[in-house]
């Protein structure tokens, strides 16, 4: 049964933006069941997804609960719909490019968030958050070995976590980011996922000025990765992509260069040793991984970020030993990252490629992301929402 | 036919250790041809080398002649006699951890060098060193492209490199190393190439206080590994080990763990996220990579030296992502870390465990190395020469 949020108007009117929060405050509900589309097995990769009703976890203290907006869809989504990486658990709501409004705070959170805050939430739900982990305590949560995803995870109380393509989502408050207001919840939805996961190896891996800068794949993450890497002032970014038929838009989205591996002839010997660092969006096992670090110059990175079902090519130890080269790993980033993000986005002006598509036709929607369609990302909008919150 | 080197004798009493350089002098001649045990086949590699003589690269102003009286057996000299890693240039004359006396230096070099200088040379004799090689230009002549190995390579003249199996080694001045008066030439030696290939990715990957180290093989590279490590300064070293049989070795070396991967029941689970940092210095293609990389902590890092004749196995791209890791490579090192690293070395006084083997009776150490006795690394000995050199 919905309840009203009973917010203090004192509160509402002392934060930097009574007015649209107030707006939003008389018509924020907090439902004890939200809606969703989920998917029953693998199947509901195809676009078998249903439109029902479920029960989020148990709200406690440290929760948010987000009435959404906006939903990107991530490739992840579809790898777990199909139970790709490992078995999923049924039914199951994905999405976890999350925008919304705060229309509930538990107290230990209600501090940091009002109601009505335009917040987002990306991949991360919760971690320990305890001050003997390594991770935690360094700021590190996205490692954390006891990391709870935003959908297909386990809570400790036993609960299985629910993403985005919803009308509702609930979350712990610590992995809750507010969006700046230079950005468009339509941008900074994928941000959420795709941006960060890219903008983080970029960030720790000194991508700017005098660096050269390859990005492996043009879709939703790729797209991120040439913008980000040009806005933080690499020397020269290079998008790295298996046929031609992006180039205009990479160029476009700020790329120097472009590299077609299926028709580009000998492109590892013509373009040998001339990237500091590849950041891999791709997840096809069969990459020319071996190519790709020929592209390196020594004591060159290649980070990789997509994550394919199955093992990585075997490389000549040499590949790694005569340039001094290294292979790595990144996964999204922490909750202060994705701020750090998102100023940056906001400041630099990055607007991604994004179709909106209706909440309501989720499953052509995720077809056709399937078949590559997407230009670069899609987002799922509740219009209604929207609308109201003219966002 | 030899010749007497004319050496100033006031230059030489102005250099800082007059008596002993001018007791070499006068035995000192620079013969044009040398004398070395030649490989002519793969079977080489099974203690079928030859004593002949052979004619050295011609001298030209920037190279250094030494008479050897060290030279240590490092893995890379048997791989190279029976072409394991790609074909061989036959007649070789292999080594490349070589510790002697200058016996001639080139006009371009002879301010760097004066007559009976005690010198060593490691795995490399030549690279571009032209100010627009990224790599010689920012001190990693290691990663030259156009680096000349100190056997087996090829000089811009068309001449072949060759090693330190021999009374006598020709080579480039600049990857001429001193070698400080502290260290022992037996203990000098092996640092060369073994010391140097460890040495270097401690160095320049954070082993040190509050990073916890794990080397994998305990033979001569590994020995130097558990060393340097300790001497660093890190919180804690792990010796890995197949077998448990260099458990007492490897504590006595520093190690404050082992850990032997074919004998402990679930050591990956047992020992996962407890280490920083890994240095792998084996080079068996079928190594358990997938376990090492279970030893990381987040944001760890593992670097292989070692380098199989065959790939490395392919890894599940989670096992990198999940923990933000990386799989590097890392190469020897330049003369200005070989110098670094020598200097360490001499002021934390450390001691490889190494077993003198006569120069004369190099076949029979070559056959006792493959077979893994070297407990834990064999240096062949010019005695007569080392005996007159007090070393």
């Amino acid at each position: 049964m919905p309840r009203i949020t009973k917010q203090p108007l004192e509160l509402l009117a002392t934060s930097d933006n009574a007015l649209p929060k107030l707006h939003h405050h008389l018509q924020h509900v907090h439902p004890d069941q939200f809606h969703g589309w989920l998917g029953h097995d693998p199947s509901s990769a195809q676009g078998h997804l249903h439109w029902q009703p479920f029960t989020p976890k148990p709200f406690t203290p440290t929760d948010i609960d987000i009435k959404i907006t906006h939903c990107g869809i991530c490739g992840s989504d579809i790898h777990t719909l199909r139970s790709g990486w490992s078995p999923t658990h049924y039914p199951i709501c994905v999405g976890h490019e999350i925008i919304g409004h705060v229309v509930r705070a538990g107290a230990a959170v209600s501090s940091r968030f009002a109601i009505g805050d335009r917040v987002g939430v990306g991949a991360q739900a919760m971690s320990c958050l305890r001050d003997d982990c390594d991770d935690c305590a360094s700021g590190q949560e996205s490692y954390c070995p006891r990391s709870v995803g935003t959908y297909n995870g386990r809570y400790l109380d036993g609960s299985w976590s629910s993403g985005g393509y919803a009308d509702y989502v609930r979350v712990p408050g610590h992995f809750v980011v507010k969006i700046p207001e230079a950005l468009a919840s339509l941008h900074a939805a994928p941000m959420m996922c795709a941006g960060i996961t890219v903008w983080a190896p970029l960030r720790h891996n000194g991508a700017g000025p005098g660096k050269r800068v390859g990005i492996v794949g043009m879709g939703g993450l790729g797209h991120f990765g040439v913008m980000f890497a040009k806005a933080m002032g690499a020397e020269k970014v290079v998008a790295i992509s298996r046929r031609r038929n992006k180039e205009a838009d990479a160029r476009a989205m700020g790329a120097d260069d472009y590299i077609a591996t299926a028709e580009d002839d000998k492109w590892e010997r013509k373009h040998s040793r001339s990237l500091d660092l590849i950041v891999s969006t791709v997840s096809s096992p069969d990459m020319p991984l071996a190519g790709y670090l020929r592209l390196l110059r020594s004591k060159g990175q290649f980070i990789q970020v997509g994550a394919p079902e199955d093992k990585l090519p075997g490389i000549p130890a040499f590949a790694l030993i005569a340039k001094g080269c290294k292979i790595g790993g990144s996964s999204i980033g922490s909750p202060r990252e994705i701020a750090e993000m998102l100023e940056f986005a906001a400041e630099k002006g990055i607007r991604p490629w994004v179709e909106a598509r209706s909440m309501k036709a989720a499953n052509q929607a995720v077809v056709d992301m399937e078949e590559g369609k997407a230009r670069y990302r899609y987002v799922l909008v509740n219009e209604e929402r929207a609308d109201q919150a003219k966002l």
